[in-house]
């Protein structure tokens, strides 16, 4: 490949939107994005400073071009460790990209690099340093990103919330960061030839995180279209993107993604192990499988589901279920253990999958390849009986400096939630927990992003780190941009709702610099404010479109006479005006007498 | 009026679905209508039977003409009890239209009837029959209705789920339900003037309901508009609908909705009385408002919101919030309050209200009008001071033979939304919970239904008896139609999530033949159990739109190669052919040992 015309995808800040970047104390040239919404000068106040996992493409100031791909910023941090080697690489064979024929071919990304690995009896995991006690420069990004605006409004804090056993600090530091990555507690996903991250980080004592999933269909979807899905869901807020890519040219499209990703990448590698065999379950070996895993490791890959936790004395628990096995990855492998008899592959190696994913710091999300696909299977012997074993896994994996965390359901009514939460903590050694949904109900297709956004919300606040976004399209069809955007927003609100239940001390200030701006009826600030303001922003517009309704003291629903704010404002007015109101208050919260008992005598008239 | 062309609104019923009606046993002339969803004959199952408030409209054998109105089922049923007697009513005057001329009046409605009031001294309340150990029709009819298929299903069931205090029975009798109404813990809102009306319960021992908000706006609403409004509503699962209407013609709209209206219609009815006066919160009067209720009451308004909890001495823990007041009732109250330096005339007057309430069997629904605006202001002394004296107002309501329930906020983060259920438990004496969301997050406008889905969802399951929708236009413009539906879809979901995890009997039926027919890839069944088939089978063509599809064994998520389902069809079959896999499980399960212990040990090579 030679050229290609300029590939655009979608760039610019969201609205009132600056990019701003904070140094690194440690590390001083690094340079942490973060979103500062700015307000309207009437509301007197600094802007509000978002985490922001939407890359350059949001910076004005930064030349996007997907055929050379983003800057390279973690490849000084990489070398500077001196512990890794470029090499040759494995070579792109045909299989690769699923036997595509040549004129099928998605085109190769045109900057190639060499990938590296880690020198012989070396760990370059982010585990392996936070025991070692060294703060990586990944650590301390990831520090001053969870921080936002938090040491601003240290001293007016006042942490509200019930945080379920786990520990939010006030303020996060980097060596607070290497604590938690040293036991386990939190992952920060980051393989070594993946330098053109922003690192993050997964763990009940930091914000609670999304994940999207994108990927091409059997059908078609070229490398442009790909990267442009990976690009909208972190522009609205996805922390990780998992590429679920079947079919043809995945290793392509694959390299175009990573290559273009300032977020971390995840798989299923199985999934392409199985194109590799054309599909025939049985022909999978493990051969064909660690092929795989080295190839996905070089490209750049950043966790990897493995189903490593389906073994074969599980699969009868799974027979008598409404909806049998419900992950690809953990049917996939149960067909085989069926076929053959035999233990899963991915169990009898696993600690050679383990030797892989310390050489490229691959971090490992152990799938749950038996999680219940309804209501009625929700936390059953199949269901648990994995979770054990992930349990196992982990231990295996923590053993080998590997970071781990571990999917969890899928369906489960809201009584059972908490039950999930708990045992994974208890068997998982802490181990963060990413989960999908989890759904409340199985009788709402076309909203399953909602029936899942209830559970997510409650699993995010028990303890879940991270949250696997569903999609309105969920069981019916492929999403497309819209549904993308749906699931984030959706998701966004649950880990949201998550972190404000949990008392992340800085999770209020956006709400209540909306809920300040909603009180003043600064209408622009309460669009630039949210989630999704261009949708705020046309749903008002819709009933008052004209440029000055949005100083309007007043909205469509109920009009000047009855709104409700407008009165509040009359009253704190009056109240005030009316000499000892306040201090009339202060009286009746003391227990004191009220005012004008006599007409209390009235009620019982 | 004389003739009307004949107005048209939403009729037929749903996909796959037929009207059946069940008898009574104590009034064997009654008939309780029953949605029955016809699955594939592959399938081998009976319909399943679903609860239906859509009313007639969607029964082909029904003749709608809203002119007419629907027939007056409850006429014969109240004229029965003799305790009642027909009487002029209150003539209509040119303030009850908000004072609009005459060529801009809506058309009266061209059916009139005589209203009905207590005899003297008589209480007409379903509480008060309960009381004196009456079974009413209505309570029969609820009660029916509230059963579905459970006897039918009585063997299978396993009763699984928290209630948290809740009674919910394995089977509901007319008695049940009369005993519930007469400890005040449910209500049926059922007028005397609303013959039209299918009765239903709302109590937390009993499924959750949700009610849907209508209303014309200050610009331009016709009465055919808001009957549609109402029908579209209903068609969907709202149990109950508020006519919100400010500004002009409300009388005469009004009169339309009840007349065409199955479900309990509630209003606000300070809304009517503020523009009797013209907008002018200081010139309200206890007169004005009283004319409003006796007004309301003989069109058959089954629940109105009273905000009389707010009282003079609250107003000043109001004051530092950091949105006020949000309700309107309560600004409008507050602000009166505090202009005359007086005691609000609801609270003063409120035997007198319980009076004309009794007169009709006008349930109450005591407004919270200090509710949380916003995150920051949930569950603050002013909230909890105003939901005390909604408790003492409860025993006043009781004691005069009327129907309570109590309203609930608002905006509340999820860790603090236990302590509004326990707390309105305990202070109003299990009287119903009717909460609004609430809302768990401030920060996404455009997607409140989702924000408050989440809430609603966790209070139902702690024990709210009503959910009123929000929808995704809330805060910023008026719901059109495909708003109404979003709205009602994502209450519904929220309701029956709670349902499930209460353990409600008969909730999880419908889960579970949907889930089955996802596993047995029957897609037109998968899509007419849905809350919304047609947006289910839009998703689903958007992708596989060939009618060969709906019985593809594999949708367009995975292909055929990557399908789950598919591949867990032939684990099944493979695991119930080699012989003694289930009996291998057993021996699992019991602790026993498994199989290839062999290949066990190759998981520390």
């Amino acid at each position: 490949m030679t050229s290609h015309p300029t590939l655009t995808v979608t760039t610019g800040p969201l609205p009132a939107s600056t990019k701003a970047f904070r140094p690194g104390v440690l590390y001083p040239d690094m340079r942490v994005p973060m979103r500062e919404i700015a307000l309207h000068p009437s509301a007197a106040e600094p802007p509000v400073t978002v985490y922001d996992c939407s890359g350059p493409y949001t910076d004005p100031g930064a030349e996007i071009a997907i055929e050379r791909g983003l800057s390279r910023l973690r490849e000084g941090w990489v070398a500077s460790r001196r512990d890794t080697e470029a090499y040759e690489g494995r070579p792109v064979q045909p299989a690769d990209n699923g036997f595509v024929s040549p004129d099928g071919l998605t085109p190769v990304f045109p900057a190639p690099h060499r990938p590296m690995r880690a020198k012989e009896g070396k760990a370059v995991t982010q585990i392996a340093y936070a025991r070692a006690g060294i703060v990586t420069p990944e650590m301390e990004f990831v520090a001053i990103r969870e921080n936002l605006g938090r040491k601003a409004i240290r001293e007016k804090m006042a942490r509200d919330g019930e945080m379920y056993g786990a520990s939010v600090p006030d303020y996060v530091t980097p060596e607070f960061v290497r604590d938690e990555v040293a036991r386990g507690r939190a992952v920060i996903p980051a393989n070594i030839n993946h330098s053109e991250l922003e690192p993050m980080i997964i763990g009940r004592n930091f914000l609670v995180k999304i994940n999207a999933n994108i990927g091409n269909s059997a059908v078609t979807s070229s490398m442009a279209e790909e990267v442009e899905k990976m690009v909208w869901a972190i522009r609205w807020g996805a922390d990780t993107v998992m590429d679920l890519s079947t079919g043809r040219n995945i290793h392509n499209i694959r390299e175009w993604i990573v290559r273009n990703a300032p977020v971390p990448i995840g798989t299923v590698p199985i999934y392409q192990a199985l194109e590799k065999v054309s599909g025939v379950v049985e022909d999978l070996t493990w051969e064909i499988f660690r092929d795989t895993l080295i190839e996905q490791s070089e490209q750049g890959v950043d966790y990897f589901t493995i189903h490593a936790g389906v073994l074969l004395r599980h699969i009868p628990l799974t027979v008598n279920r409404v909806t049998g096995i419900v992950s690809r990855g953990g049917s996939i492998m149960a067909k085989w253990c069926l076929h053959h008899h035999r233990e899963s592959f991915l169990y009898e190696h696993f600690e050679e999958i383990c030797e892989i994913a310390r050489a490229y710091d691959v971090t490992f999300s152990l799938g749950d390849g038996l999680r219940p696909g309804c209501i009625a299977d929700a936390n059953d012997a199949a269901q648990f009986a994995e979770l054990e074993t992930l349990g196992e896994l982990t231990q295996i994996a923590w053993k080998h400096d590997c970071q781990v965390m571990i999917e969890g359901p899928g369906h489960v009514p809201m009584h059972k939630i908490k039950e999930n939460m708990d045992k994974q903590l208890e068997v998982c050694g802490e181990a963060p927990f990413y989960t999908l949904g989890p759904l409340t109900t199985d009788i709402a297709p076309g909203y399953d992003h909602i029936t899942s956004g209830i559970g997510a919300a409650m699993i995010g606040w028990f303890g879940t780190a991270m949250l696997c976004y569903v999609t309105p399209k969920e069981h019916l069809g492929l999403p497309d941009r819209d549904d993308v955007k749906t699931g984030v927003i959706t998701y966004k609100i649950a880990a949201h709702a998550a972190d404000l239940a949990k008392g992340h001390p800085a999770a209020k200030i956006r709400d209540d610099a909306l809920s300040r701006a909603r009180f003043e009826f600064r209408w622009e600030d309460q669009f630039n404010l949210s989630l999704d303001p261009d949708t705020a922003r046309s749903f008002h517009d819709q009933t008052l479109p004209k440029e000055a309704h949005k100083v309007a003291h007043f909205c469509s629903m109920c009009g000047p006479k009855f709104c409700s704010m407008k009165i509040s404002h009359d009253i704190r007015e009056e109240a005030r005006a009316q000499a000892g109101m306040v201090e009339m208050a202060k009286r009746y919260r003391d227990g004191g007498d009220l005012y004008i008992p006599v007409e209390e005598d009235a009620v019982g008239s």
